[in-house]
């Protein structure tokens, strides 16, 4: 049973058939996210006729992707526009008004109320990214001295447009935040408690100017439904809601994830329909980069040529030491990412670290020597395998403190540690774990080579 | 501001110096999450002395990390455990259990109530990852023919432990779930309208037996304070709070993210203080696997001696050819697992994505062609910079498509497509890229050697 599907199909039968009174009936039982994906794949006409009948159009709105929602935006008659906007929550209506082109902004902007107008002017100053930015303006704000019985009378008051009630903020005359309740808490009280008696004074709150990961990341620490965000003097400002929280802690991994592979950074696209072009971009500047880790490599293999040419046997496991520097190398930036980014480990971690890595290494790189040695035995002889065991534990051990220091030089340079990716990161350990295995087997076999 | 923190400082002041009366005062005003926080860093005496005197020591515990709660049980006096165990909520409690050792579970069984024995062992029963495993029993359940006024009234008695009051399930005698109605509704609700009249019944629901990623999905999708878990027969068993939901993603993500770099899944654990072998286990696996890899590509090599010997300036591009196809194809490798993890694509949509990859890798092939080749010219000839080109092309096109397709290979073999981790892309690739390159200059230059 998921109860909705079958509504879904009897609402796109309804729009099929022109049947308005069946639609107008289904509509009110079908939820918000379901309507939007409904919205999202209707022709135009039959998108103008469901948002006609939809009795809250904007809220509907709202669950779609900027993308779908700047598609059916500028198709619209621009008085339905301006009604979607005025309706929408401040936030979201905010993101959209910035993706409009400039002339509809104008357009849009005049006909919008005074109170809209200010709210977008004021939204939209904030840095990308930021607290400010994301924030929605739609909180409940109550004054201290109120009873909870008056307190649910304002609430019902405020209600109607209000992200969340379930956090009431409370503020002084100056509207600088003093403390919150919840809902839960007021519905527990008695009625004749007053709001300042019993609000939560030990606050957690986010600043106006804050990077949005750290608001994300206080949200889900503190298990809170919303977040109030001030500004440097106290005055609260915004709140921003756990499903914006999801959704940025959704974003920031993506984008940790793909840079694990060179991929540049890009939030939100569908490899169905990006751009070849945009695709394109997004890979080609790594993919360069790396290409010098790689010419390091050559440089290092032209240097030894004698050495090979002598030992052709060395050609075979050139592959295989090297990979293996390079894939070691690769787990521990992972691991290393992924622990600052959780805030796991910080930067006065780095000598313990080191010292662990290098256990975990030895350990590693041991247990592949073996494997490699026993190879090179069968294939070589006694000497070619020591040539391997060791090298196989140098370039294991190296490449994991390749692996482990890079991000930590990034995080120290103020650059993002997630630039250490796997690709990066291979490069320079296949550069090292060259001139490692060619220079032991120069010291080894060099003499029986002359 | 982070006006918790300087509470926090005077809180640790007042332990320290066992000031009792201002331990309690404090308590209460700083936030659960801090205090758990604090807990957690406390010794075990002070630990038992904070757990004493916290009005709510259950609900603080639960912020803790489950092994962090474990460490404390195990040094806790059997009765304070009962009691911290006896007040938690249904999730955290049964997970808390679960972990202890067989010996404590049975003596602390023995003395908990009988309801809350019955609430463990039901949930301790569903699968690893389940929906049931991470579902809470603690929801507010109405029945339909209540007024507002009377729900309100029930809410107060039903509320204390709850998780959530924000959503009411209504069910009818046989507990089966019939709607739901939101606290925000009934408090903009007339008083006497009934809540039957006004609940939602297109609701959206998770089942016991269904996978945790899934519910989170849901969650995330509908920006759902809570979800309802039922069974086939539509009976009301637990909820998942957007809390659990934030806590699964995170979890899951990280779970891909270290397999992207060949780590063996393993949430939830220190790079700080997990042991060595436990680090060296979760590494080891891939890193033999992957010699295989290598070992192909060593073979490739020793097949093609010849042309190389009599080339040698092949030998110094072949770090940079192959490794081009590599990171090409991790790139592809990486952006084709996200793309399916988020719902993105599907397995029906393989064909238009080889296509559009394809294209994206001509234009990612042709630029690195042509780079390659002028290097090729100056250090070589015409000759050598034309198999260079035709190389870089074919080893970034097939990079690119194997890269793409093995993601979608392990989803039909019913294998996390996670899997299809960056080295092991790059070592395939390499594999064929030696192939490749040798084969076009055996083609274009072996006759020159002979």
């Amino acid at each position: 049973m998921q109860l909705s599907s079958q509504l879904i199909l009897d609402l796109e039968q309804a729009i099929q058939n022109h049947q308005i009174e069946e639609i107008k009936r289904l509509i009110t039982q079908v939820n918000r996210a379901d309507l939007a994906d409904l919205l999202a794949n209707l022709t135009l006409d039959k998108q103008l006729k469901l948002i006609e009948y939809l009795p809250h159009a904007a809220y509907v709105f709202e669950f779609l992707s900027l993308t779908e929602q700047l598609e059916i935006a500028l198709r619209l008659p621009k008085v339905q526009l301006v009604q979607l906007i005025t309706e929408m929550h401040s936030d979201d209506s905010t993101d959209l008004f910035k993706t409009l082109p400039l002339k509809l902004q104008h357009d849009v902007y005049a006909q919008l109320t005074t109170e809209k107008q200010k709210q977008i002017k004021q939204l939209a100053q904030y840095a990308e990214e930021s607290a400010g930015a994301i924030m929605s303006s739609d909180f409940v704000m109550l004054s201290s001295d109120l009873t909870m019985t008056e307190a649910i009378v304002q609430l019902r008051l405020q209600a109607a447009d209000r992200e969340t009630l379930y956090l009431i903020y409370i503020v002084d005359h100056d509207l600088k935040l003093l403390g919150v309740v919840s809902l839960r808490e007021i519905i527990l009280a008695d009625p004749h408690q007053i709001l300042g008696e019993m609000m939560t004074t030990d606050l957690v709150v986010g600043y106006v100017d804050e990077d949005q990961e750290s608001i994300a990341q206080k949200l889900s620490h503190y298990d809170f439904i919303a977040l109030p965000i001030i500004d440097a003097e106290q005055h609260l400002l915004g709140i921003v809601t756990y499903d914006d929280a999801m959704d940025i802690a959704q974003e920031e991994m993506t984008e940790d994830f793909l840079k694990s592979s060179a991929v540049s950074s890009a939030p939100n696209f569908s490899l169905k329909t990006a751009p070849i072009l945009f695709l394109y971009k997004k890979r080609v500047f790594w993919l360069v980069i790396l290409v010098f880790g790689s010419l390091l490599s050559g440089i290092g293999i032209a240097h030894f040529e004698d050495i090979i040419a002598a030992n052709i046997v060395l050609v075979f496991f050139l592959p295989l030491l090297v990979g293996s520097g390079g894939n070691a190398g690769s787990q521990s930036a992972t691991l290393m990412v992924r622990a600052l980014a959780m805030g796991d480990v910080q930067l006065k971690d780095w000598l313990q670290l080191i010292g662990r890595e290098s256990l975990v290494a030895l350990c590693l790189g041991g247990t592949m020597a073996c494997a490699v040695s026993i190879l090179g035995y069968f294939r070589g002889d006694a000497m070619v395998a020591l040539v391997l065991a060791l090298s196989m534990m140098g370039i294991v051990l190296l490449g994991c403190l390749i692996g482990m220091s890079l991000p930590f030089i990034l995080n120290r340079l103020k650059l993002d540690p997630a630039s250490a990716s796997a690709p990066l990161v291979t490069s320079i350990c296949d550069a090292t774990g060259v001139i490692v295995y060619l220079f032991i087997a120069s010291i080894f076999l060099g003499q029986v080579a002359a």
